[in-house]
């Protein structure tokens, strides 16, 4: 991981491929493209703007192609996509897509449950997506999805983690996402596994992907960044919940999530009060979707950004 | 503070005072008693019961002498209530209550506002309350409101929140909160002001009283923890929510706190699940008060509790 005196943090936009894929309606294409705009704009300099999954699984994504030729043009703006598998990957790199964001679970119940696929034939899988990647100059980045635990098999053994994170490493992935899927992290299990991922990792970079489920998704950001993450995904207004538990929330909030990192004094390159607005291009586009966030609700404090005093 | 070997936490029950004084309707006497049982019942073992303000100020308030004798009969309840001045002091402790809370606010602005007085006439009547409080064999606690920041001033210096915390402790009192009334605090705030509090507190605890009005309250917690803070106050369901903001959350919500400490391996002996079981009674004592909390939302995770694998 990169100099720890380097105060910056990268939050990437995750909202438009696991927000919208856990919301039955679809979005319009000119919403999405509006949101990668404004989004950008306000700041943010990554953003996984789809999913390749075929079209007849996941309608909400059929628009992929058209939504990433638009992210594309945008200069300065890193392009990320999720491919479930082989094709997927194939579909991305023909269009450009430089980065390639490959999920397994580390529960193997929920990998045959999400996938149908053990977790080896899905690290198969992964080890042809990162050829592809790299044969085009494009990142195949591994994420390990129930890394803290797993709505069928409860905690997981952190153990089983590093294994997986071995078998992307040795695949070549060129990032490392643990991601806590259904809210089973707690900020000193955040700071134990980050440890022992980064000692293997060496010079990979490795991305937490947290969710709110439990309440606890901004302490383990906080956690995070004292291990020395400085990549953590995010969703404008925590958009998609949790599909396990209706009425909680699933992804954390990037506009909270921004706030947490400046109130603390690091730098995020991103201006709230831009960001608060994409959420209005959201919410017209996703009519009765709630959309969550203590920033929304409650406002910047007063002297947001000043040095104390 | 105490041996940091122990991984005791004590969370302080507050919404029957700070959260119930921010809601006009006047929850019945006999809810309130129902709360107290069901929430020691649950293993809270301290519990700020009400404010001893002059009824035709704080209607909420007026049966405070009733819910005191009550709470007193509980073997094993510590019984604390707010007293803002002499008057309240005296009723407190002609009825026994063994601890008294007293509250300034580190901002002169947000203090004059309050209670309309100086900041230094708020610490001459907790001299008072002091002194009545020893002759008593009562607990006088300080309490440092807007000690991260006011919705009048801003940011407050901790120079500030070191020189009242000095005065408190020249008068005598037992222990010191630093209240972070409007969600002012980040996790590095917290760290920094809490070791320099500590550094002239010698014996006195130091508690935590903190709001999640911008999401950041369970952050702040694992901050404290980190920093040997013991002591956290919290409100069932983030009763009372934040006066200045409509629809923000206020106190940090007692069952996801110890859901927090439970996750990191801390003894709270409080049980989760009675205690989702006393929003019941909340919520049926004051209709149309809506009741914050994730792990009433999503449940407790698979295991929460067992060792980790």
């Amino acid at each position: 991981m990169a100099n720890l005196d380097d105060r910056t943090v990268r939050i990437r936009e995750v909202g438009l491929r696991d927000g919208l894929q856990s919301i039955a309606q679809c979005m319009p294409t000119s919403a999405k493209l509006a949101w990668i705009d404004a989004e950008f704009a306000a700041g943010v300099r990554e953003i996984e703007v789809c999913s390749f999954v075929p079209a007849k699984l996941m309608p909400q994504f059929s628009d992929a192609a058209d939504v990433v030729r638009h992210a594309l043009g945008i200069p300065g703006l890193t392009v990320a996509a999720l491919v479930p598998n082989v094709r997927g990957a194939e579909l991305a790199l023909e269009l450009g897509v430089p980065k390639l964001n490959y999920v397994i679970s580390v529960s193997e119940s929920h990998n045959r449950a999400n996938v149908r696929r053990s977790r080896e034939e899905s690290l198969e899988g992964f080890r042809q997506v990162a050829r592809l990647a790299a044969a085009a100059g494009a990142k195949a980045v591994g994420g390990m999805s129930t890394a803290f635990g797993c709505t069928i098999e409860g905690p997981i053994a952190q153990d089983e983690v590093l294994r997986m994170a071995r078998g992307y490493l040795d695949a070549g992935a060129a990032e490392l996402v643990l991601a806590d899927t259904v809210g089973y992290a707690a900020p000193d299990a955040i700071s134990r596994l980050v440890e022992r991922v980064r000692a293997i990792a060496g010079d990979v970079p490795l991305a937490l992907h947290l969710h709110d489920t439990r309440g606890l998704g901004l302490a383990n950001v906080a956690a995070g960044l004292a291990a020395g993450v400085r990549d953590f995904d995010a969703s404008l207004g925590g958009l998609g919940g949790c599909p396990h538990a209706p009425g909680a929330s699933g992804n954390i909030v990037t506009e909270d999530a921004v706030f947490l990192l400046q109130a603390m004094g690091w730098h995020t390159a991103i201006d709230i009060p831009a960001l608060l607005r994409v959420r209005d291009i959201v919410r017209d586009a996703l009519p009765g979707v709630e959309l969550l966030g203590a920033i929304a609700k409650a406002g910047l404090p007063i002297g947001h950004g000043a040095a104390p005093p």
